[in-house]
């Protein structure tokens, strides 16, 4: 942890329990962001004592206004400024000079507005800094705590939301107003609710930990329009997930590079590519999620019902379409139908009429009464095989709603087996929904949205359970080696290393690389080549010459040492009759393998998270299918096994319809290699093996064709 | 149309506007089915007279009873029943006696349950044909007609529903009440609104037909458990396309296996395979739903606003992050975002502040009131290149939300270009909603929502344009030769044809078979060899193997008549050797074409839609990837074009990477002649052309291999 966490770390702690609030650069104006945000501290009823700061009042709201904060006797735990931006700096001095140590800066006009605006944010960390500050925003839209030891409301937003185990973070102001307006419909809580705008000093990344230790908060929802350290945030959220069993929902924008533009002329963000960003949040164990209508569809099945121990569901309706559609949509999630025992189907069939359903999906027919879905939800919960009740409701004319509703909250207390609810329709069912809302009985309007946040709260248990998968770190590699070649060619003005020499890097790293050598004179080549064993490939090395093929400067199926010495002479004089100005360093000479499949790794640097390892298929596959797969460095031996599994055509090396299982445990060494060498040497720009070859099981896999750029 | 078409067609009319209904078995027991069917009748207020027919009773909800319904004194132009299923046959059989045409049968207790319950089901639609009536159901929650004209409620749901221009067709009655429920609570209206259950005599089909005359009705909605008739679906779904200009959304259930076996349990319905469903909907133009919601979203787009003339819209919002998230959801959808000209980013420059984003998305900012959205509005309505506007507002504290729902409706009812809303959060913006409603505004909860029914919009109009591709008809085939090659292999006693006699049957349709004979000697297999041309094939023709390859039957790259000739005399030699009691036919000869890419088509009978055809490429691509695609026969060429482009490998035959163009052309002719012959011979129960060969634009593709299944 830096320093600055460290201190965040405690700031925070005053920033949401503050004993007293100084709001700096309020006013009287009702319908304007200073005026309205005092009056929201007031209504909240803060467990302390609020000042309004404004150089021309005397009184604000009815309480005693200060002039500056300095001016107040007591000591303040958290300022909150509301100024124009271009007397924020100034405030926030007066706020260290008053030994404020927690401050909320809601003003905008400071990075998203370019230029002034990025040096006034810069001057404000500085200040934050000198006096031990910790500040979120600036543009924000400010922070709620819930809890009923704070209740504060240092925001914008109009409503207090109810207290739930939810914490919501978002970087955009605007976003938050309406999910606060969403969840009131839904009866959605929250635990703290912050707006961060800028990020300028305190980041999502200090708020994770800060909510990892949160009693009040479950589940922990981030709304992103810029990631700007993707490792860091990536590292926060693994030790949220173990050490605090609590999933984090990210909702990143900037999906589509037109969305990503929008967002650089919104924010100032630019959002890196978004694959990438699927791959880390994966590897993260974050949960991502498409718009706020899912993230909050999983959120309450996270925040209100025990975790699944199996993905084994029963279906409980009074309707037979909607059980269809919402086993149609089960399947396809990847949720199974729980097989029920003989004395499960016996006690179904003694409590249900004989027309009703008594396999899963269970219908309990329309004219079903309270008592006949008491009935099939206690035999679907005592069943051993049901890890979880989706109960679905339609109004018929003699359906009991309410009443219904109370069951399913009653027997959902009783086992510690997850039961989500669907009462299709709205109004009819409104009253309904409230019950099984207040009882914390995830709702969905519709049946198949059950599915979704049941294999991933599913998921989230697995994930949970397993020990983290670490990356191994090997010793057997030579740093210095890789250092001092890529430094050597840096020293030469060289862009990339040529493959006599970028093979050499890879080796220093034990990555697989066919026998090979560089030869100087055709007597090299004759005796490289016999050591190598046949047949070799010889290669023209220059820095003059890129396509080696057009210029007779590759020769294949090279079968003896004769033929080499003879090829070596060869090469030479092909090129200098097609290129007679290019300056030739040698000749590379390596083992021809013909046998085997293609695959490609490669290494790119990320804007926001750095080094990144790719693989995919050689040919056809990578070239016109683009059926790659990504992982941030490090990568640990499941995280690349993950990887070759991801890409569609993988089929082609794990035995798919009667082929030859290939060597895949060798490719995950390869990455995990290739992935501490990207770690090691951030100099390497971008890397590409094209092609590595895998054999079949047990036989390995060889590089045979590098590129490093530098 | 068949007689009975043409009936149900004069009596849907009578059934949707009667001047005077019965209601068979109707009692006095509110909350029951019966009892509530009357009531619902009486306070929808028909625009007739109502009859109650009961045994027992002198009257019914103050309106006098009748024992039966031909002591009724008036004519009868609507009987609904609503007697036990044991006594519904006897019922039916009055109304015939009385002279009732149209009837509706709520009962259940027919097909659903099997048994006693299908032969039931058999005689009603005796029943009905005797007199020349035309009935719903059975089985079936009944029928709504909004239509002022009629106001009819022969149905047992509580609510009678607004008003509107969709009408509704379900084969779930359960649905139904959720779904007029979802509709009440959204102000969405209806025009007609049908639960037609077990659908024994009028089914969907007569229904599409009648909905297309009728002028209340906009757009179709249907949801469907079990698709008897495909062909018949997917010509109604054709005719009403492209007659009346109305789409059709269909929510067909049963899409993953184990939804299909629900759907078994429940309806005695067996879902087709889910890939032909949805390839057979494509084709027909229907609009393939896959919820509810989903299904509603849609339908008030295209019922409420013009079609969009083109794919870019502008998107409206007073805040950043529900404008990104748009745009990324566009973007994904299809959809552009309009370029504005100098003249709109003048006049949004003009009427906006400048810390707004003029460019597209539009923010407004968040303390945008009426008057700025109105700016930013009729800039982007003016603008030529934009042909849809989204427009998205959050609720921040100086929101004026209902004047901007009312400048909404007003700027919408100028132009005649689509908009659509979204008001994020539910409580704060009910009542701008409700305003955006009540002026036929489509609004969603989610601003993302907006993208797929505007792109349904813009896809729909596109079809609407365009002519529909009628499939040709070839007039050089030989059907009479096809049929009689079946005819004598189906004599035999044969279950499939050997490859020389296949090979006739496609020649027959002039499908580009290799050159090729069938040599019964070896002197003919030299002469054969010879007028094919170099290299051939040669394969032994034997009922007896399966596994040509394995007992030396098959020789490749034979050069020569003297090569051929004693090929011949090999092959046999061979079988003999391994398998001495096969009978052997003779050997099949044929042209070897190495160059190429190697294709699969075949034909499959579907029992829902009759003949399949299907593409994909050779090898991995089909085998490993089941990269497939799906028509349902005729196929007109541009399904055909669609099918080969459709498949994700074809890419390899459009030039993808340098690669050469193939002949595509020559491939959709030869699927447009294997339709023709899935429909002229039924008896073909599948046909696998693996492989056919495609060379290069211009020089065509030839079937190297076939197998006909009888």
């Amino acid at each position: 942890m830096t320093n600055r966490a460290a201190l965040h770390s405690k700031n925070l702690q005053t920033l949401f329990y503050p004993k007293s609030v100084a709001i700096v650069g309020t006013n009287k104006v009702k319908g304007t962001v200073p005026g309205d945000i005092f009056i929201n501290i007031l209504h909240a009823e803060l467990n302390g004592a609020t000042f309004p700061v404004n150089p021309r009042e005397k009184y604000i709201g009815g309480v005693k206004a200060y002039k500056y904060i300095v001016d107040i006797p007591d000591e303040i735990d958290l300022a909150i400024i509301v100024f124009p931006s271009s007397v924020c700096n100034k405030a926030l001095e007066q706020c260290g000079q008053k030994g404020v140590k927690a401050v909320i800066i809601i003003s905008a006009g400071f990075k998203e507005i370019g230029g002034k605006g990025l040096e006034r944010e810069k001057e404000l960390l500085e200040i934050a800094n000198k006096y031990d500050m910790s500040f979120i925003g600036p543009n924000c839209l400010g922070v709620i705590n819930t809890d009923p030891l704070s209740r504060l409301n240092a925001s914008f937003a109009r409503k207090f939301p109810a207290e739930g185990n939810i914490a919501f973070l978002s970087q955009s102001g605007a976003l938050c107003t309406a999910v606060l307006d969403y969840a009131l419909a839904k009866n959605i809580g929250f635990s703290k609710f912050v707006s961060f705008g800028n990020k300028a000093d305190i980041s999502e990344i200090d708020l994770l930990y800060y909510l990892m230790d949160d009693d009040k908060t479950k589940v922990i929802l981030l709304y992103l329009e810029e990631i700007t350290d993707g490792p860091g945030l990536m590292q926060a959220a693994r030790d949220v997930i173990e050490k605090s069993h609590k999933p984090v929902l990210i909702l990143k924008s900037g999906r589509t590079s037109a969305g990503a533009s929008a967002a650089a002329s919104h924010t100032g963000s630019l959002a890196g590519s978004d694959e990438i960003c699927d791959a880390a949040f994966k590897q993260a164990g974050i949960i991502r999620c498409d718009n706020i209508e899912e993230m909050f569809n999983i959120a309450i099945a996270l925040a209100y019902q025990p975790l699944p121990k199996t993905n084994n569901v029963a279906i409980i309706t009074n309707a037979g379409g909607p059980g269809v559609l919402t086993t149609d949509a089960a399947i396809k999630q990847g949720l199974q139908l729980a097989q029920f025992s003989e004395e499960t189907t016996n006690t179904l069939k003694r409590s249900l009429p004989t027309t009703a359903n008594i396999k899963n999906p269970v219908d309990v027919i329309g004219d079903a009464r309270a008592d006949r879905y008491y009935a099939a939800m206690s035999a679907a919960f005592k069943e051993k095989s049901v890890d979880g009740v989706f109960v679905i409701l339609t109004p018929q004319s003699m359906t009991d709603i309410n009443k219904i509703a109370e069951e399913v909250a009653k027997i959902a207390h009783e086992y510690d087996k997850p039961v989500y609810a669907s009462f299709m329709g709205e109004a009819d069912v409104a009253s309904g929904i409230k019950i099984l809302q207040k009882h914390q009985i995830p709702h969905y309007i519709l049946p198949e949205s059950m599915c979704k946040p049941f294999y991933t709260a599913y998921m989230f248990d697995r994930k949970i359970k397993r020990k983290l998968a670490e990356p191994v770190i090997f010793t057997d590699v030579d740093k210095e080696k890789a250092q001092a070649l890529l430094a050597k060619a840096a020293g030469e003005g060289r862009s990339y290393l040529p493959e006599y020499l970028a093979a050499k890097v890879i080796e220093a790293y034990k990555l697989p690389v066919v026998a090979n050598g560089f030869a100087t004179s055709a007597e090299e080549a004759g005796s490289i080549a016999e050591s190598i064993g046949f047949p070799v490939v010889m290669k023209v090395m220059s820095d003059d010459i890129i396509h080696k093929y057009d210029v007779g400067g590759v020769i294949l199926d090279v079968n003896s040492k004769e033929e080499a010495e003879k090829q070596y002479v060869n090469i030479f004089q092909n090129v200098n009759k097609k290129m007679p100005e290019a300056k030739i360093d040698g000749v590379f000479i390596a083992r021809q393998i013909s046998a085997g499949t293609e695959v490609i790794l490669g290494v790119k640097r990320d804007p926001s998270f750095g080094a990144v390892i790719m693989f995919g298929l050689g040919g056809i596959f990578v070239e016109v299918f683009k059926d790659v797969s990504f992982r941030v460095a490090p990568v640990s031996k499941k995280a690349a096994l993950g990887m070759i599994k991801e890409v569609k055509s993988s089929k082609l090396l794990l035995g798919a319809r009667g082929r030859a299982v290939l060597d895949v445990e060798s490719v995950a060494n390869a990455i995990m290699r290739l992935s501490q060498l990207a770690l090691d040497c951030p100099q390497i720009k971008e890397l590409d093996i094209n092609p590595m070859i895998i054999l079949e099981e047990g036989e390995g896999c060889y590089v045979a064709d590098t590129k490093i750029i530098i």
